[in-house]
């Protein structure tokens, strides 16, 4: 259980007290067994590691899921979760603009309307965009 | 015909009598014939093919639609597949766990949530986690 | 103001008058720098450029959309734009079909439902299947 | 025989007279099996559809391997094939261009290096930039 | 220790006596840890699990890397984990061309190759082509 | 010629002093407009940007190509980039250590070979492993 435990303490580090067995309770049967290993595995053995910040993990999260594309769940997700560490919706957005230039303009533009509805959602203030002149 | 005929007898033994059919008439005008090289290549060329058993084909399957994310009815198609053709409820969710490693959490997280209802869904007893003194 | 606006002139080449500011009104906040450069470079920069008609741009939009796979919203929208700009209901269908032998089945089956739904929503009358004589 | 017969007319179409029994010589023991179905299937049942030209075909066969990613031997010989069927210089890597804005930057510009190194192992004329003002 | 013990434990029933070791030590510094969670997570988390055998995971692992693509050193590794915990050149062969299907033919193309090399490596016999009739 | 100085200097700010144009120059004719293109809407319109750091910008780079997979040349420059815009080596490889998570072993494997090798090679210091007590 004590690895279990460590990763439920980053989980909800991220997500909020009480989170990490919600993730598992969101499986059925054998499945709970993949959801226990994303809160061991992911939180008690990566996001626990000193050298990068909870903020940056979160960053780094987006800029993956984003390049991969579809994952809307878990955007959702790492968008609460990034607030909750302290990441500016402006960090959060320019995010997923940075990202475009690797992953494409469709997955990006898909993400970032997931990501804005979340940041809404969340009673989060949204940056007004810089226009042309603003880059 | 006589492809189509060799095909739909494959895709007859995964699927159950008379769906060779229904794939393509799912489709809709020139969409059929793609539907149609379905049925001849997929099933006709290569599940007709000795060497490997109908189980543990849909088990490759299933590995790797995970693997490529968000196939959402194919995952449910070959997980009905999987249990017809004698796969155990454990080896389809094992499955699933298995390739992990290689496609990440979310894509295997979001699979196993669509595998898991489908199975539910036929009414197969889901076998329960392990918890973490099962490995 | 200048780059949008030849952006925005493309754009509305392919997709019809009035729908670029569509595009970036479609996105809240920050985000809408995102979709202003969607306008700017991709319709800007890239649709703009001689050597390649829009016609067939957009035949390779949707050969590129269909390899990533689960775009539906782009696939829908280039969809409209290929018929906007006289490539015929069959090269768009022949296009998904072509593409199957590298983005695999399962993808260009879920893309060509799609597709062929939102020919059907235009009112474009669907060519029929060639069937086994035809190829 | 018929089928192979077929695919290999069209593959010889794209590549020139003799080379569909080189794909097959490529592969040794079973996995000949494997490029017999890429000719009979590929281009047997694909290439030789109606509705799209062999230079539309070969242009977008190099979209969605671009998008792909790092099918260096397959953007080689598409690249062969294109010029062979009448694709211009321009057109192919036009169409290289293209796609950046679907599978992002680090993608297209391995890909329009390799594409020009084999146009001009071909000894075919490498058409200038456009700079700036040519978009 | 004990974790890391349990996973070179499984490691080295695939890949022999002394290999897991070498796999961290294949990385230099910081990497080791990713090496190590390698060891600990693929093999003493996964790959122990009952409900698959090691010869069902070994063609699951290459059914999902060659739908990834590109990934030579980890499909020759798998080739060769592959026969050690017996499975027959057949299955292992029959496994690539059966994802073909999925992952589109240039990644199973690319892939077949790279697996037969290995065998060829290994001393194994590769078996020959079934050819049209043997489908 | 503005945008291209615009993304000049930012690139070059990653990069160092001279390097925009040698970007241009690696590749030759038509291929070159794409070169530009990466200058000016990458650095110019893209890393110009207020809200991130370049230091972050480099991470969510890394992130992004990672999970992309294969992409060596790109892994190399984002890594020479990161190190002269002031990230630390533990910050360079726990970034391909986080993503591992989203995009499987098999990349994050290679490309943290990849990312050390030009780490030494760029005669920085790799922090040593943190062991297993060290998470």
């Amino acid at each position: 259980m004590k690895r279990f435990e460590k990763g439920a303490h980053w989980f909800e580090e991220v997500y909020g007290a009480g989170k990490a067995d919600g993730l598992v309770e969101m499986q059925t049967g054998l499945a709970q067994d993949l959801a226990r290993f994303g809160v061991e595995f992911n939180f008690g053995d990566i996001y626990s590691r000193p050298g990068l910040t909870l903020a940056q993990r979160e960053l780094l999260s987006l800029a993956s899921l984003v390049t991969i594309g579809g994952l809307e769940p878990q955007l959702r997700g790492h968008t609460r979760g990034a607030i909750r560490v302290g990441c500016t919706p402006t960090e959060i957005l320019e995010t997923v603009i940075h990202v475009v230039q690797y992953c494409g303009f469709p997955k990006a533009l898909n993400a970032i309307r997931v990501v804005t509805d979340q940041l809404i959602e969340l009673g989060v203030e949204i940056p007004p965009a810089l226009g042309e002149g603003g880059e």
